[in-house]
């Protein structure tokens, strides 16, 4: 692999914009990478559509950032992540990861109790895939699961402290409180905007996984393992690309990232 | 037109499971006539698509209930009846109606200020249907417009009332209270569900606006203005088709109807 490959983009892609959690964490890790980022506007929400659906969505827009020289896919999103990855993996030879394993993988280094709480939406809980991937690796761990159907539009209005988002948090987090997790994982990229709130509700001994950041320790590896990782040390350049209404993408996304998003293209995909 | 063709279904359509309000006012203003309801679950929610993409689904929809006999059409969702209403008229012999029109015209006849509040989603409002429309109708009105983003989850999970429902509604509702609005217009198909928590917050003087009713009255005018009203005597029969995931559907429109909906069938529309 000569130098100039490694400058190749990361591409990234979520059903909206929840996976711009995941993006946020990757340019803080990894801020020197180029990226493409690609949010399925038009076929938002992925949560409630079957497997078959999933795959040929996330295979179309895996074609199309394999057409714009991407070294590697991250997919940021969980219902893509749950119900794709096994398959594109399958399909291509180019390293990719979703935002299910990682978390995972973090929650089981992380509790000492052996009782995990994961927090998704309806259709993550529904799936079961945060469960039964925790108990293959340790069959013993206790799991409490807590649909959070308001997190999603409280994320997107950028709604996130005060009164009421507060005792919705509250109301979620009842359940695992109860339960005595001592581990919780954010199972939508959606919520790593409600972490603060969710972190003060919480007790102090509760240790809160954040998908998007674990993902992005990831990624960060796996291009230090393959020797994929770009020698610039310039700011990485992103495009943005959405299948429709990049003008109603462009007001939400400044909530889910810290850094100026820039111009959002619209795209076709097929 | 002779008597047995009084006995063909009336058509409704929706994305999802919303436009059910409105069934459940047919159902009620119109026990004897039969039903047929289409849900577009797979291509839920329509309000974040184009103009182009809601028309094109709304021909579907319309060509399949006209295949199955519907003696009328009616829209029962807010951003279909806003985009595809006139589109879909101009097609199509038979009655077709949305379900903007009538609360539209019940608020003009209702508002004695002329200050009128509309509830709906950011698509609705974005849209600026409502307000045009009443405008059009008397340009000296005053509209306060209002998005309330956690209503569809709430209405979808059932969560009407208590602490969070209540407090969640009393910020929505704010801006309109202050603005002394008289009337309201339920804006969303999904939010008859809330209509008591929302009523119990409105000043006892305001008039509260249910589309699905408004609109059930109008379907039953023109019933009888075409001579279309069946003249059997018995409970109609319903048919209810959805695009996916009918055990989904299953679930939540319980909460939408006080009748059993009985079996969902899934169909593919083209």
């Amino acid at each position: 692999m000569n130098k100039n490959s490694n400058s190749r983009p990361i591409g990234i892609f979520d059903s909206g914009v929840g996976g711009l959690t995941v993006l946020n964490a990757l340019k803080k890790q990894l801020p020197f990478e180029n990226m493409i980022y690609v949010g399925d506007t038009a076929r938002v929400p992925y949560g409630n559509k079957s497997e078959k659906l999933i795959q040929q969505y996330a295979r179309e827009i895996c074609d199309l950032l394999i057409s714009l020289d991407c070294k590697m896919i991250v997919i940021a999103c969980n219902t893509a992540s749950s119900l794709a990855l096994t398959y594109l993996r399958s399909s291509y030879a180019l390293p990719i990861e979703g935002v299910i394993e990682p978390g995972v993988e973090e929650a089981i280094k992380h509790s000492r109790n052996k009782h995990i709480g994961v927090l998704g939406t309806h259709a993550t809980i529904r799936s079961n895939v945060y469960e039964s991937k925790l108990k293959k690796l340790n069959p013993d761990l206790m799991v409490t699961n807590q649909a959070c159907p308001l997190f999603v539009p409280l994320a997107e209005e950028g709604w996130v402290d005060g009164e009421i988002p507060e005792k919705i948090a509250k109301y979620y987090l009842n359940p695992l409180v109860k339960n005595k997790v001592d581990t919780v994982i954010l199972g939508c990229t959606h919520y790593p905007i409600l972490k603060a709130t969710i972190t003060n509700i919480l007790p102090k001994n509760v240790h809160l996984i954040d998908s998007a950041e674990v993902v992005a320790q990831k990624v960060k590896q796996i291009l230090a393992q393959n020797k994929f990782a770009t020698e610039s040390k310039t700011e990485g350049h992103l495009e943005c690309l959405v299948t429709d209404m990049p003008n109603q993408f462009s007001l939400v996304a400044d909530r889910f990232v810290d850094f100026a998003i820039g111009e959002i293209k619209a795209i076709e995909l097929h």
